[in-house]
């Protein structure tokens, strides 16, 4: 019984824009494609847009205007993905795989009227279940959805990933693979730590902290979607002949053995801002916070130090460095508000993370951050942390020091090789 | 009254791919655009494709398959309009001029499920007279429609002229411009012609034998929708400063002095086939129809001669060039059933024809083409017409001598200098 069930799974299958950046790629993708219909699966396919277009296309509109309606946006910036869908639906058609393209509004994809930042908030799945039923392959254009307008809408960055979870939990596929043009999830980024090696299985909440602190191989969106309607994910290379890729499941369903710390991961897009002798009272955090909110202004990191006079205090925290120049404009029209002498800003700094669900049962695990980083005389400027996670300020300039002495003594540096 | 009526009169514009090659020429349209808004009119805008766009996505296919679904080809082929749509819609909302992207779908733009060649049937209109009372400039992506199934449909070559013209009759517009790379409708190609000159007005009639007959600045499909639902058409540059085009109406309208003849047509498209010796039957001739229109051949200048056995004829035609591999085959596979003893083919023509309403009344019209070809020794093979067109079949290397000559003989130098 258990052997006919996964033979008629449902396998959603998603190809980044690299992998489908030439006409021959796509070819190549068919093929891939092909391979789990031979297997019996029944198969949905999301697509990006070709590598480059949608760039390209952003470009059209920055030359028009900077101040641009997104409405108008999410129209020009979906069409490289309904492309990319009809072409892949050709591709596999030519190699005699029964294949159609779907658009979001045509499937529909139902989103929040949020243009270019569109959350997914119902897929209508039956007209999907009755081509996979006949055995057509669906190709999905990524990435877009239809508002409760009637209007084209984009799911901002990432989003084709998205798009292919949502589809996995609407489906109840049996896996959602991820092709990308690295083989995996990897236990600190391969390009500062060259004996950093790929993760076979990795635990939803772990890969969750690792999108958030700087691994760019899978958007935090579409990690939290995962785990939220536990589908399970595959982060594979579109590229290699037979991947492997690291999948990214429930706990329960890991089988490696335990791992005090999973990964290493490091960001250099944040600055820090510290507020001079702010009032040392709760009101005035919680009118900071509620300016962060309202300005969407997204803050990490937040720490407070009491000066001596334990009636002011100094307030320390980060933002994106995209974001800087208007926090810091936001605060200063408030100085009088909040109350503070001063504002200064740090922008030569990396966020180190270390993520494992060994911090929350080992303290040493910590304390062992934190000895390494003094011995190696690497100064931390602010400290946080999570069940899983703890990260550090550190001066931009010592982060490969920093992230390479982490991945040694937390012995990851072994796991690639294995 | 009059004037009250006039000033809210809706107007469509059309832009063609070279008039919205570039972001900065987008913004040259907005400004046009922006004009007729200040008028006071309800301006409906239908955009093409940015030049080059549509052929660098048809050769993607063409990398792809030869032998290509054409519901896909659709979904692929008509980005480039979307893409146009939401461009010059943001260009407009720049200049202060409030303005939306519409695309075939969210109108919807009703047409055939005959995928790459999809005939409208039906246009709601009622979203877009919404925004129109409100001041908002709807800009619609062209060329592209609704099938029954839901699926994305395009109308084939020219067809954002359609689109507009049909976009005009659906809303009972006052007027529909179509803006190009000329300044209008010529009494020749002036490639060929250097006196041809720009004609002011034209019938619908005699523009659509121009049109069919080799004059490229306007589709036929589009004149014939005009003609039918009494849209008033203008052609006029999209680069010139203050454009005055060429208006086409119907024949109450046209102020202009009556002319013999409107303008001299020519195309070097078609090429002639010659079935020799067929039995001199209606029903062999029936038979050829059918087979031509079941094969979706469109065939011109059918001429039969009937040989001196009286018992036999020599049949002559002329197709595009495009599909006379196909009608050989075609016509081969048949030999036996038409009882043809040979089939000739000639690529090398031309079809010169002259247009205009005095063929109808003055039958010297008619000899003073044949007298001026005899005297300059060009040698017409096949002859057809209309009431008001006249076509000549003559050896391809005489065309610019053909169209000169006749360009004189019927005065029409004379209208270039007006």
């Amino acid at each position: 019984m258990q052997k006919i069930q996964d033979a008629m799974a449902i396998i959603v299958q998603k190809f980044g824009g690299t992998s489908v950046g030439t006409v021959d790629l796509i070819r190549k993708v068919a093929l891939r494609v092909k391979y789990e219909v031979d297997q019996g699966h029944q198969v949905v396919v999301v697509v990006s847009a070709m590598s480059g277009v949608t760039n390209q296309l952003i470009e059209h509109i920055h030359n028009i205007t900077t101040t641009y309606d997104r409405t108008e946006y999410d129209v020009i910036a979906s069409s490289g993905e309904q492309i990319t869908s009809g072409l892949l639906a050709l591709a596999l058609q030519n190699i005699g795989v029964p294949a159609r393209s779907w658009l979001g509004w045509q499937i529909p994809i139902l989103t929040s009227d949020t243009h270019a930042h569109g959350k997914i908030l119902e897929i209508h799945t039956a007209s999907l279940l009755q081509d996979l039923k006949k055995g057509v392959v669906s190709v999905i254009a990524g990435f877009q959805g239809l508002s409760s307008q009637g209007r084209i809408t984009t799911l901002g960055r990432g989003g084709s990933d998205t798009t292919a979870v949502a589809l996995a939990a609407a489906l109840k596929a049996e896996r959602c693979d991820i092709y990308t043009d690295v083989d995996g999830v990897y236990t600190a980024d391969p390009r500062t730590v060259s004996s950093a090696g790929k993760i076979d299985q990795i635990a939803y909440h772990e890969m969750l902290e690792l999108a958030s602190h700087g691994a760019k191989v899978l958007q935090r969106d579409s990690v939290e979607f995962a785990m939220r309607h536990n589908v399970r994910l595959r982060v594979l290379s579109a590229h290699a002949e037979r991947p492997s890729g690291t999948l990214i499941t429930g706990d329960h369903e890991i089988q490696t053995s335990p791992q005090a710390i999973r990964g290493v991961a490091h960001t250099l897009q944040e600055g820090q801002i510290t507020l001079k002798g702010l009032p040392a009272k709760p009101e005035i955090l919680t009118l900071f916070h509620e300016m962060m909110k309202t300005a969407q202004i997204e803050i990490d990191m937040l720490t407070q130090d009491l000066l001596p006079c334990g009636r002011l205090m100094d307030c320390h925290f980060t933002a994106l460095k995209a974001e800087l120049d208007r926090t810091e404009e936001i605060l200063k029209l408030s100085q009088k508000k909040l109350n503070f002498y001063d504002l200064l800003r740090n922008n030569n700094v990396a966020k180190i993370s270390i993520v494992g669900s060994g911090l929350k049962y080992y303290s040493h695990v910590a304390r062992k951050l934190f000895k390494k980083l003094a011995e190696d005389h690497i100064k931390v400027s602010l400290v946080s942390c999570s069940d899983i996670k703890l990260s550090v300020l550190i001066p931009a300039n010592e982060t490969e020091k920093a992230v390479s002495a982490l991945h040694g003594i937390y012995e990851l540096d072994d796991k690639g090789k294995r």
